[in-house]
């Protein structure tokens, strides 16, 4: 058992305080689970003259979870970066190997043990800013064996580190060069065996995929889903990024864990998600990146009720982004979210977006994964920019 | 006697190679200073056989240089942030204290050890990242005392951490509230009498003002640059940030070392800077966090050769930033500077900013102001986002 007292608890519990703030609160641990959070006055007798920890006043959050990402790859993309800001055009940039087809060339030569020691970086970069939860999508294999590496390294990291992992088959992302414009092929001879194998091996958490007119029609994707409800997976997409194809309605229809970037997307679709219960997962880290001038639609998503999460979409190409704080920032910033939305964006309404009802908020039963902020107010946490005032993680209710 | 080897070394010193790179470099340390930096083969006779460190061709960049900011300050404004994303207007937020101002009444009531603590923690930040020089500024003092007490702070930090300050005196931040529009009897009462004592005390390396509708005119600057020239001090200037009044041309006519800020900065300021080897000093994290949409005329910048340098501005208001590498990927994603640009921007070029002509670059003779990091190309410190990849700072020859 250890009891934090002195705490200012940002429960994430909905309710009339903002953040469920809790100004001089008590939260205890035991077995990894969180035994009490409350008021100092409603501590259970039998809590009660127990040894204590006084935090001073210091916040108290649930941990983090980063609810999008593609952190297992290989290469980077650094030079391209600097070829397209030295003037190159995209056929330059093309015809020297750059695009996400570099990133796949790379992963697939890259070894599970290379792979993993280029995620972990990432990985630790996050940890330090108190992440407990992390999903990892596979697509930068884009054949069967490749895609199974990197949810093997995915789950590795679990082992690894003190994190919870929850990988997403992503064969759905792009079509390597030599199935050509033939989409559909691809599907039936690499992404279905794949997402079968995958799923056999027990290495796939959720289903995803990419539906834009550069990657797949919604028909294409419906086959994809077609086949993760035959294994009972739940799925999520990649939709509305950089057009309106409505695949956040169709992903809504197949009861979508949820639709994830959402620039172009519109109030039927909005209105979808919430008939469904799916998650607007926004990334604003890929809006800021590819300088992006049409803005999520987060009043629309507001008047709905539709949950907002937030995540890094950490990858090579869109989003070379390893830090969940400034994703709350440049959410705030760019998207004009409210401090507290960003924060249940990366804690309450990312459990949801990944399907977890053990964690997320401050609260009685759950999982005591928890982070320990140098910080008066919440708000600090989505105010400053590249500066990390975490002072101690809880993961399961081990520091 | 130190010797590294194997060694990207991006020396930043001009040539035709970009980043003045050297592939398989040697740099050698002695006493503080860079005795060699160069090929393998030209390493002199007398340094030979001598034992060395193998970098397995890690990257080696001149320390980094943060040449602008606020960083001692009292209080934060997380709340303010908070109560503009919630929808209040600025009559609101400045009728709850809010504005620049609150940032001087909690300067004024902080103390000395305060003030210094929450600036030791961005510093730490800063360090963190390859940080070895770091230029502060007065300015939320706004009284004679507490001006002198954000200077003594700012000189304190270089007695506490392994880090270069130099300490700018902005009594020409803003104009106190009791003063109101009075801006020549806030300079003549309480500015230049400050300025006096702090440069009586050897608290001043340069003095700096705020040119701007809001803050003070150039007959109003060119009092306190006149103030400067007396007691041999050089200037620098806030300028053209939110409209043209031909700031940074004053500033050049003073010889000032340089103009930041400069979004609105026309081509005849640019000409003026350049006949007066100003230095341009852009501040992306305020363009960001103010969401500016006018950008700095960089393209002209280049055309006129005028050194463009950049830092975070840390400040509680603006750019409440404290990643200088972050400040490189949002000059590079906002401004459209080349990645080389931005290092050169954060060491060479900061280093000129301040008037330091020993480091910024790695050249013999020159401090021994050193990071290595984990990487193979100096481009990605500009493209990852919120991750810092260094390995060791070395700071006057001492890790
Ligand atoms: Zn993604
Ligand atoms: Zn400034």
């Amino acid at each position: 058992m250890e009891i934090f007292q002195n705490a200012t608890l940002a429960t994430l519990q909905p309710g009339e305080q903002a953040y469920g703030l809790i100004p001089s609160g008590v939260i205890a641990v035991e077995d990894g689970i969180i035994r009490y959070c409350g008021t100092e006055q409603g501590l259970p007798a039998e809590l009660k003259g127990q040894p204590t920890t006084d935090l001073g006043g210091a916040l108290v959050t649930p941990a983090l979870i980063d609810c999008h990402t593609h952190i297992v790859f290989g290469g980077n993309r650094a030079r391209e970066f600097e070829m397209r800001l030295n003037g190159a055009s995209y056929e330059e940039i093309a015809r020297a190997g750059g695009g996400i087809i570099s990133t796949v060339t790379a992963t697939r030569s890259a070894s599970h043990d290379e792979l993993l020691a280029g995620a972990l970086r990432r990985v630790d970069a996050l940890l330090a800013e108190g992440v407990a939860t992390l999903e990892i999508k596979s697509g930068y294999g884009l054949d069967i064996e490749t895609e199974l590496r990197m949810l093997r390294v995915a789950r590795k990291i679990g082992h690894l580190r003190p994190v919870r992992i929850r990988t997403t088959f992503l064969g759905a992302h792009a079509v390597p060069a030599d199935y050509g414009d033939d989409k559909d092929r691809y599907l039936t001879e690499v992404c279905l065996p794949a997402l079968e194998k995958a799923n056999a091996e027990g290495l796939v958490d959720a289903v995803d995929g990419f539906c834009e007119g550069i990657a797949f029609s919604t028909e294409q994707i419906a086959r994809v889903f077609q086949k993760a409800e035959n294994l009972g997976l739940p799925v999520k997409l990649h939709a509305e990024q950089l057009s309106n194809l409505n695949g956040a309605a169709m992903a809504a229809e197949h009861g979508a864990l949820s639709a994830d970037h959402l620039e172009y997307l519109d109030e039927d679709g909005v209105k979808a998600m919430k008939a469904s219960g799916t998650v607007a997962v926004l990334l604003p880290g890929a809006f800021y990146t590819l300088r992006e001038i049409c803005q999520p639609p987060v009043e629309l998503l507001r008047r709905h009720a539709v949950p907002i999460a937030l995540a890094t979409d950490c990858n090579p190409g869109s989003s070379p982004l390893s830090s969940l704080l400034l994703t709350m920032n440049m959410a705030c910033t760019l998207f004009r979210m409210t401090p507290e939305e960003a924060l249940a964006g990366v804690t309450r309404e990312a459990a949801k977006a990944l399907g977890l009802s053990d964690c997320g908020k401050l609260q009685e039963g759950l999982r005591a994964d928890i982070a320990i902020w140098d910080a008066e107010h919440p708000s600090e946490l989505s105010y400053r920019i590249g500066f990390t005032p975490l002072t101690t993680r809880i993961f399961g209710g081990l520091q």
